[in-house]
Parts: structure tokens; C-alpha cells; sequence
């Protein structure tokens, strides 16, 4: 009975403001096959939960995404 | 000094839109009773952190919860 | 189709180094009626998980939990 | 840039304690699959933590893992 | 490759509705800084996700955060 | 009141397995020490929980860590 959380920027998506509801619906289903191809688990008792976390409150490299992907595009 | 958080699908309450603010307390309260009757934790050094996801967000069977539902449904 | 995440301090119990498992059952019963009561939720869709944290890494107040609770016992 | 974080019961594997270090890498492997192609998330950049939860931890129908399979198994 | 979760209540900042994007900014610099200076991380491969809770899905002394503080402050 | 959990690999420290008791009241000192400086949180009711991962259970770029250093460091 495996639980499974996914924290993914929102960004992307059909409207750029996270997945779309069809790309979370693949995100749910490919996870739960990898459990059960790997380990056996019974998909009817996998628990998958997406959590979409604003570009400010992820930090990479000290700073927010967006100032992190500003300075590495720099160079 | 407990912390316990605490995922729910968004949905139910007074407005289909998730539990109320009085289900929330009664939430908090219930399960900070426990771990104080069960463990004897004090209570003001227990947190107890309640996130709600959206449907689309949180997978069952490898299915988002409403497919997942109506497939159960269908039997 | 709730999930909880319970975290404690791995300490108390019948040897002094965490919960028995009578409380951890007893935890997880009274957690699960928790949300069944005040939300409906069916304990069959309701997962618990219990984590047991070494005191040296847990902190409250700037310090781990031993040392905290000796700086408040001296007041 | 996701971070994905699996908890699984401790069984199974080799020696009925949990997944093996191939299991592990399998899980590791796939679900940073599904992420990239899904979402087209960079591997490099992603994240997989995998926690092993004692039985007596997991409840699932207000019971310990153990007890609730028991339960099921006599129907 | 640490990952750090931060969750705080949604609340000041410069609108009252939670920590500004600056005050965000300077977390993450803070977080992965003391990882690198204690344990020399890497901070290309540090995360760092800030979770912003609703002042009623927070609990503690068995209330939700304003009844809590009212509480307190009445002594 | 913010709760705080830091993840790190299981290594490193004066044998090898993990921070040491010193390194760890570091680590909580300095995170409390960031969310006080920065949000003004009281540190009485700020916990830092650390969790250590055992290396085979931590993946980056598809690969448990050990692997990807290797590859990384075969460049």
C-alpha cells in the first residue's frame, strides 16, 4: 500500500499554470504501473498525490527558479 | 513534541469545496486528543497540519479520484 | 481517501525507545475514527504512517530535544 | 525540478525485508521516467526519495498492516 | 543532494496574506547556506519547497492558530 | 509556527553514517535561526525534523546516488 508524493513547479501546462489535468492523470497512472511492475503493489491501494509549488517557493542553487534559471542561461 | 500533517481531497464541506472551518477544528482537536490520550503528548507542542488536494491531484488505482470512482461505480 | 503522516519522537514505550506496538495500533484506530467521524472518511482509504524520529534529530527552540527540555527544566 | 518522495511498507525483497538495492534502483529509474516524459522533466534535476515503513507503522482500515490483511484474509 | 520542506502559516508579509517573494528569497539563501556551511551541500543540489498553510488548516494546543493565540493571549 | 524537514543522505559525519550529534544541533540552530531572522518566528514553536536516506535509497538523474556520482565523475 504504497503512497507516492510528487512536488512539481507549476509552470507548463495548456494555460502555462501547471500540468493539465490529463498530464497529471499520466503522472498518476505511470507511477502507480512502476510501483506495481517493480514491486508487486496492488494499484487499488496506491495512493499518488501531486502537489504544484509556486516558481517563488521552490529554490535550487540558493535562489527562487526563475533567478536560478535567469544565471545559469547566463552562463 | 508531535507534528502530524494530514492530506484530504478537497471536497465536501459546506460548499463542496472542502471541510469547513468547524470540521478543520474538530479535525485538529480529535487528533491532537489522541496523541496526548494514546502517547501523552501536550497538546501545545503538538501541530497538526491539515492540506487539502484537489481531485485531480490525488491518484487511487492509477486513476485520478473521480475516474476512480466511476469506474467503482460501474463494478 | 485520506492520508496521515504522524511524526514522534522515538522515545517512551515499554523500553524506553519509542512507541509499543499496542499504541502505534491504538494511534492509528483512533486517528482513523478521527477522520471517519468527522468527515465520513472510509477507514478502508484511510492510510496512517507513523515515523520515529531520533531526539538528536528533532529541534525545537534552536536546539535538540534533550537539550531543549534541560534548558526549560533549569527555567 | 520535482521531487518525488515513495513510501513503502518494509517486505518483500530478498529477504522479506524490504526491497532490494535493484528494486530501489528500478523504482528510481522508472518513476524519474514518468516525470520526464510526462512533463519533460530533466533528470538531473529530479529528485527520488524512497522511505520503508515498519508494518506495525502503516495502518490502512484503522488497523496495523498485519492485522488488516489478517482481517481481509478471513473475508 | 538535501531537500528541505519549510512549511509556515499563510499570513504577514507585505499584504498580510503571507511571506513576500523577497522574504521567500531570503529563506531559501538562509536554508541552503546553513546546509552548506554545517555540511558542505552542494547548492546546485540543494532544494528548498516553502509551504504557505491557511491560518485554519494549522493546528496547535488542539486549536486552530487564531483560537490557539487567543487563547494564550487571555492567559 | 513553522515546521521544518530537512532530508540529507545517510553519510558523511565522523564514521561515515550520517551527521554527527554536533552537526545536526548545527543544522537546527541555523534553519531556526533563518525562519527567525527572516519571518520573525518564535524558535519555541519552530521544529526542525532532519531525516536521514540511506544512499540506495536517493535518486538523482534516474540513478541511486552512489551510481551518479560515478557517471558523473567518469564525466
Amino acid at each position: 500500500m504504497p503512497y507516492v508524493n510528487i512536488q512539481v513547479t507549476k509552470e507548463g501546462g495548456p494555460d502555462g499554470t501547471g500540468p493539465s489535468k490529463e498530464e497529471k492523470a499520466a503522472l498518476i497512472k505511470g507511477v502507480t504501473g512502476v510501483l506495481h511492475d517493480v514491486l508487486g503493489k496492488d494499484p487499488a491501494k496506491t495512493f499518488v498525490v501531486i502537489e504544484e509549488v509556486d516558481l517563488d517557493n521552490w529554490g535550487c542553487g540558493g535562489l527562487q527558479v526563475r533567478e536560478y534559471r535567469a544565471l545559469k542561461a547566463k552562463g
